[in-house]
């Protein structure tokens, strides 16, 4: 019975909604004193939803509504000239207005409005001309049509037709049109104005002025070409090519005692000369004339008219409108979804900056497509929303990269034909000033990754294989792997556990009398034999049980060794040029350091030729078997502290520039440079403070003759000969151990390469990856070249480096992560130049290796960003109150968090002591462990909490269940919105779970709640 | 006539009033086409706002109402247990909600609600049964009374009186609390629920159970007597001891068919028991109980009144509250305030942080009581409201303390008369932590800069006057003037000019045969003289001219002084122990330094006995007249680097732990303790590093004889008998020049300390400082100490180390800035402690002098912090669109901005370039060249932009002009409110000004407006 009178009233003059309901109901009930409250669905599923739903349900055949560009033009008498139209304010999506005094645009902000100025306007489209698909191409053409439209309804004078039409086509002004006249008035004024008196800018907006000497001149152009002044806005480039313009015309007059109010679309999109502040033709007009006194109250008005505008749903309504009952019901949809602050809690002054992301319009008009009023908006975070996905779940899903195929080779084969439509994009997608950035600070990565390396590495096997090997073979096998893998942003690497493996290798050899190279050329071949076995049987699909415990847990122990090294190789360096704490420059001249010859040596030893003892240096010295005695021997001055001020200034410069894309200087494309080149700038920087103060710091030095470290190997090991033909065989047991080390090294750091959150389009190849791998695994056996496999520190660095965010977006829309620009071509050129470092040494040898060695700890604290295992630590030591407002925290209870930290820590721990002995050798296996413990926390944790912590364990059969499960809820879900639909339904099933139930099944029942809760918010 | 309609139907049944409005005026204007729009006055002087006037009109009598706790408990299945009332969300000023899954309190924020949850708050008031002064004093008591009335009106029906009593009694659980029996069966649960599925957490709030085997054990506690768990809450102490609490219970039951709905304001606020989470009496009781299926609704509307009751104007109405229509009213007003965010701009799940500062609620009860409806709320910051008084002319008022009272002493009289009443209590408010963290950092930069000061000192005059002097000059002069000045905040220092100036005057003396000390004791006299009769005749009157132009110029120019000295000082310590860059290990042997003799020294120099030339050290074989010879002589290794890594590492880390208060990690008392002694911290590290280290860096070392430095003087300057008669009248010559250095010094520094930002409370005292100093001069001349005045920079410190915050706010309100703790001790200790540093030698030597540097140039740098000028210089450098949004970039042209900034950095370049020459010594002469640089401004810049970018300077008859005008238009501001209150009287003058008036007078009319707004903004 209500309905049907609600509906009624509406659909007679289209009454605002829910107030005309609340008015009916009152008064209803003061009449019949029925005393119930009718369900609040009543207020949601109302005949103004009915009729968006029908507006917006409408088949699209035609393109979507074109994006508006709408400005604010008031009436306003400028200098105490004549009144001209002046633009105060324009929207895309966010509000930027005129700031008075200023004279300049303020930063984009959200439109706060008041609800009153929502109210008016309200009114306003309700009486005012309502002229929808109106045929005019020029100015003068809708204005005279608005005008003889209010003429004829009777709510203008025909005899004040002149005047307002007169005033519609006044000039309009942009901001950033500026006169000359202007300026040279300012000056005038400001010299004559030395009575301290207050100038002539106007304070509050209204115009000072109802002057009469209206003279023609100063009418607008109304060509339909654009002008000079809009052809050069930059403002332009904010908008697509197919925008259009919605122009919001409000003014006091005072010839005028009722309100003049006209809602214009047009049939096509004209330019309107110099309406618009750019060049883009105006599909919408409203114009709001009144009577004096109330300028800033049509302000709201227009300011009112002008955010629905920008709103994408009303937006889409006032394209798609019929009548004048469609935009109220418009305004009606907008008004119900309003957010409401209230008054003694925020300050209106205060200009709101656009929040980091938005709420999709989509759930608004889905809202009516899909039928369901719902419940109304719900406020505060209630509802995870869109958070939720990113939070909770979002990235264990692993796509059919990683499925069984069971078929031979099927995974591999996959695999190229994902990658090969790529191919060509691999090498023009590298274009941008951003790769050159990208290939300087990975190349330098890797040149001294393959220096230290390689140093140690002869060390552990007497030089047969060293530095220069560590280069070719770095190389070599990059340059292959990036031009040919599944995904050519891992980056090859020699890692911890390939060199512990090759000293005990070496030291077996030695100690058995075999051939080294050639008992390690089986073992590879064994090795990639066992690969190319798993690369067969798709055994790659296991990865999926790295969860984002496991590989945070991996991530975060590798970025802690890195930036552990880095401060080892300090304090090693330190070491070599010990500081002598005692000098006292009093003293100097008892500091120093002579070459004696030794005093207990029977022998005479043979001094050189044309030389005294005290002549010989250093090395001599201890060369002729001398002795340095003095005070000033076991010293270096000011190699260490110098060493300590690169290291750190580099560091934190790195840390510094990165950071300067979020500092207020210099324009947008200037911070981006500097923060793309930050490593490189800050090695510039500190080489060149190196040089100037000229303390002989260690330098990178690189080999400069290419040929084997060793004398006594050559670039090909032969296979045979060497030992006897069992050792052939018996190869194949360490190679068991290489095998899991090589596979789980590289399919992890390719898992976190391929994260989710790096939104990579072009798949990823884990068989592929490991095809590769295997194959190169074989040349450096053959070429006694050390192994490599990808590295997840210098990996994560090389897609930071490429990261890629949106250029245009509307004033105030945050930048988005687009992605990574995919490619192989900063790869290869990295390794074709770590090659080439050969014959750089010239140049390389300026760049000091506590420099390079900041660079590391860099890296590596820069990959632990964004890690949620790092954000978990820190809250340990947050008092609740100020934790941020992360989504894990709102739905897990914090001891539990706090538990889970605690036992990844425990892990981690356990790795680290694990990593430091002999033991390191089993380190790969032991992320298998990981994955067991992450296995026995189901039984800790409930998979609630873990789905936000953590990804929940994928299954076979479950996940069938689960698809299965969610085709059924998502059926019942609509048969749910309908229920809501049908208020008055009391026959529908019931979704209420009841106790008997839960009792007997209570997990079930939760668990099927909750999921489908989460498919709800990925829905 | 609508008017009268309109009042008529709202004081019948409390329409919603706007909306009423538009749906009456929408039938009207249907049935009669009257083509009119009425003056949207009318929307706000409507008879609710009335009804709000009245109500808070009525005289206050009484004290006002207490602060309200407010709790929103809704009903909820526990752990699938009973029933019972969860707290889920709280109120003191902002919203704190409990994270279902977190169990946890969330960060206060803004309380975002729907239009939707309101209006359906409204009806519930309209429909709901309204018991004010209710007379109970238990919870059964009230809820019998509320069930009574329900019955009455016939809205409950009697059968079910029992079970909505039951339902509300139950018992309340509150967040603090946690039942131990949870806490087992969550483990339990987790064990059991290894089978992965989703555990028994309420997932979306709405409970999962309607068991009705209700029990009567849980039901409330109903005694008065507050509760354990109550009295151990934490939360308490953000309330004031008055505080009362309104509860709200909202919930869902499955025997209502309409909702139940009651508000309760008790006669007498009792304690309910454990109704309330914190111990405090409950005034307030909102009840609302409805059918099942709606929980989220209900929900929603407890929170919009929870947000109501929160709200300081709805609060005060709901304690004043007659009947129902008020309480409809206040919401009614409560809407008309609102700010609304429109949807597609943001986020609803975005939790709004509480802002920094809120407009006064004052403002809006004003409105009511001044009589003036307005023109409604203001978007976007058009009015530039609170924020206007801060940037425009809210720092040139000077008040009573600089005027010129006309009589002898006058001011210093009124001076002493001001301090006298303080003076107990500077010595009381001292008691505090932060005195003693203020009492290390000043004393160990006063200690510093009477070193390096001492130093200069003794070297210009030949230690006439050394080290000791100085140490002893400061100590003597700072404890005096901390214990008797006007402003004990200030710290005397010697300053540059003054050294210039000694330096001149020994040379002058010793080229014409004068007796230094006698001569200058003389100049002593005299200036002195002078200063007190600038006090008597109260000159100091002439500072207000000092704008905020002058006054940053002056600061900015000694910050920068001070960051170029510390660099000097570094450059200069690193020239005297110079890197040896040529160092190669490798050469170790052929580095030494050896003593020679002479080689062309003819003559026998007896070398020392027992010793060869070679044994002697270096300052051995400088005595003996040998030479250094050798590659090692010239240079010191280490000493330099190591004293970088101190300076650059002492700055580093006072500025991380100074903004360590603002990072998220440990409790605020630990952060704050931390900040407070960010200085001394930083020291101590930065000693321990230098100790660790061990290089030999220069260390602070403090003079450990009390004897003047030079042999030739004593503690008292005779002042007859050194030179000739006519010095000592000559004398008053340079005396001129240096009672002109003091007193710009000296008042300049004054006025900064005095700055209204610093909110001091017991005032200043300009003339009873330069009394002082004037007495200090002539001590200080007599004993033949260095002269001392006012220090900007380390008085800024000593302020900055001294500021007050509000302990104890409600959630989510920021701290605010009280004030700085004015006090006597501080000052007094530090310089106590400078006299007693001769004792403490053997500790202060192991402090490092790049410490100390590092210091001087945080203290530099932090001193420029919210300097104006170094913001408008930071502009310089930003996009238009990166800008903050500062208030004078809204109000005056970026050009106009750039001009003054422009101007202003001249005027310090070229003071700087001044002040590196010899004209050092006209310095504080240039300042008052600064003022007429000021002064020549307004010949360039509009009084309006001036008003923005500084003070407006003050001129006597203006003043009063000013007064009188602004008292005249105080007068004619009630006729425009009368006005505003009487939108249909025609005849009231019109107050917009005629272009005729604006073309003989533009600037006089414009300037009325203006001041007229800016006065409004005070007022």
């Amino acid at each position: 019975m209500y309905t049907e009178h609600i509906c009624l009233s509406i659909r007679c003059d289209g009454l605002p909604l829910r107030y005309a309901f609340h008015q009916l109901w009152l008064s209803v009930y003061s009449e019949l004193s029925i005393h119930m409250y009718l369900p609040s669905h009543v207020f949601t599923v109302s005949a103004a939803a009915e009729r968006i739903r029908f507006i917006l349900g409408e088949e699209d055949d035609g393109p979507p509504p074109p994006q508006l560009f709408t400005e604010l033009d008031e009436l306003l008498a400028v200098d105490g000239q004549e009144m001209e139209w002046k633009e105060t304010a324009r929207w895309i999506k966010f509000e930027e207005k005129v700031e008075k005094g200023g004279e300049r645009w303020s930063k984009p902000h959200v439109a706060t409005l008041s609800l009153h100025s929502l109210f008016e306007l309200k009114t306003c489209i309700e009486k005012g001309t309502i002229l929808l698909d109106l045929e005019a191409s020029t100015l003068p053409q809708v204005v005279e049509l608005i005008t003889d439209s209010q003429i004829e309804i009777g709510q203008l004078k025909a005899e004040l037709k002149d005047q307002v039409m007169y005033t519609l086509l006044r000039k309009h002004r942009h901001q950033t049109k500026k006169s000359n006249l202007r300026s040279l008035a300012d000056i005038g004024k400001t010299v004559s104005s030395a009575s301290r008196l207050f100038s002539n800018q106007d304070q509050n907006g209204s115009p000072a002025t109802t002057h009469r000497n209206l003279t023609s001149n100063s009418l607008s152009d109304f060509s339909d070409q654009p002008d000079r002044d809009q052809l050069k806005n930059k403002f332009m480039k904010k908008l697509p090519r197919d925008a259009e313009a919605s122009n919001v015309l409000v003014g006091e007059v005072d010839f005028l005692d009722t309100p003049f109010v006209a809602f214009v679309r047009l049939q096509q999109a004209v330019m309107l000369g110099a309406l618009t502040e750019v060049p883009v033709p105006t599909r919408f007009l409203f114009v709001l004339l009144g009577p004096k006194g109330k300028a800033n109250s049509y302000h709201e008005i227009g300011r009112a008219i002008a955010t629905l505008m920008s709103d994408e749903v009303f937006h889409d309504i006032a394209y798609k409108a019929k009548d004048r009952q469609d935009l109220l019901a418009g305004i009606e949809e907008f008004l119900d979804e309003v957010i409401v602050l209230p008054p003694g809690e925020w300050d209106p002054d205060i200009r709101i900056e656009p929040p980091k992301s938005l709420p999709s319009s989509d759930k608004r008009k889905n809202q009516y497509n899909a039928g369901g009023g719902g419940d109304g908006p719900q406020m505060n975070g209630d509802t995870p929303g869109h958070d939720g996905g990113q939070g909770g779940g979002g990235h264990g899903h692993v796509g059919e990269e990683l499925m069984n195929t069971g078929k031979f080779c099927g995974g591999l084969v996959l695999d190229i034909k994902r990658k090969l439509p790529f191919f060509g994009s691999d090498f023009y997608d590298a274009i941008h000033i951003q790769s050159l950035s990208a290939i300087l600070f990975i190349y330098l990565g890797t040149v001294t990754n393959a220096i230290t390396f390689g140093g140690l590495l002869g060390d552990a096997t007497e030089n047969m294989q060293g530095v220069l090997e560590s280069f070719l073979g770095t190389a070599v096998t990059g340059a292959l792997f990036c031009l040919l893998a599944g995904q050519p942003l891992t980056i090859l690497s020699s890692t911890g556990p390939v060199l512990v493996f090759e000293r005990l290798l070496f030291n077996f050899s030695k100690d058995n009398d075999f051939d080294y190279l050639e008992f390690r050329l089986w073992i590879g071949l064994w090795s990639a034999f066992f690969c190319l076995v798993l690369v067969a049987t798709d055994a790659s699909f296991l990865v999926q049980y790295f969860t984002r415990f496991t590989e945070e847990g991996f991530s975060s122990l590798i970025s802690f060794i890195f930036i552990y090294d880095a401060f080892k190789k300090m304090l090693k360096l330190a070491h070599y040029n010990p500081i002598n704490a005692d000098y006292n420059p009093n003293y100097v001249t008892t500091y120093d350091c002579r070459c004696m010859p030794l005093p207990d040596n029977g022998m005479l030893i043979s001094t050189p030729v044309n030389a005294t003892w005290a002549s010989l240096d250093k090395k001599q010295c201890v060369k002729y078997g001398g002795e340095l005695i003095g005070p000033a021997c076991g010293f270096v001055p000011d190699v260490t502290l110098m060493s300590f001020i690169l290291f750190l200034g580099t560091y934190t410069c790195s840390m510094c520039l990165k950071k300067f894309k979020f500092s207020r200087f210099f324009p947008t494309t200037v911070r981006k440079l500097i923060s793309d080149f930050a490593i490189i700038l800050a090695i510039v920087i500190f080489c060149g403070v190196d040089a100037l103060v000229g303390v002989d710091t260690p330098k990178l030095i690189v080999p400069t003759e290419f040929k084997p470290t060793s004398p006594n190997r050559g670039w090909f090991v032969p296979p045979f000969g060497g030992n006897p033909w069992w050792v052939y065989l018996a190869a194949a047991l360490p190679a068991l151990l290489v095998t899991i080390l090589v596979f789980m090294d590289q399919q992890i750091t390719a898992v976190i390469v391929n994260r989710k959150e790096h939104k990579l389009k072009k798949g990823a190849g884990y068989h592929l990856d490991l095809f590769w791998v295997a194959i190169l695994l074989i040349v450096c056996s053959f070429m006694g070249l050390p192994w490599y496999v990808a590295a997840t520190v210098i990996s994560i660095a090389h897609i930071d480096s490429l990261k890629m965010e949106t250029q245009c977006s509307a004033p105030g829309e945050q930048p988005k992560f687009l992605g990574v620009r995919e490619q192989r071509v900063t790869g290869v050129i990295v390794f074709v130049l770590t090659g080439l470092s050969v014959f750089m040494a010239p140049i390389l040898k300026f760049i000091p290796m506590p420099v390079l060695y900041g660079v590391f700890l860099y890296m590596g604290v820069a990959s632990l960003n964004g890690v949620q295992f790092m954000d978990r630590l820190q809250l340990l030591l947050m008092p609740a109150k100020h934790q941020p407002d992360l989504i894990y925290l709102r739905h897990v209870p914090q001891r539990r968090i706090h538990l889970f930290t605690f036992i990844q820590a425990l892990c981690l721990a356990l790795l680290w002591v694990l990593k430091s002995t002999v033991a390191a050798i089993i380190f790969p296996v032991m992320i298998l462990a990981l994955v067991a413990v992450r296995r026995a926390m189901d039984y800790i944790f409930s998979q609630h909490d873990l789905s936000y912590l953590d990804d929940v364990i994928p299954e076979k059969d479950k996940k069938k269940k689960e698809d299965e499960k969610r085709k059924k809820k998502q059926k019942k879900g609509s048969i749910d919105s309908e229920i809501d639909f049908y208020p008055y339904n009391d026959n529908v099933p019931s979704i209420k779970i009841s106790m008997d139930i839960m009792e007997t099944e209570p997990m079930l029942g939760n668990k099927d709640k909750t999921s489908d809760s989460e498919y709800n918010r990925i829905a």
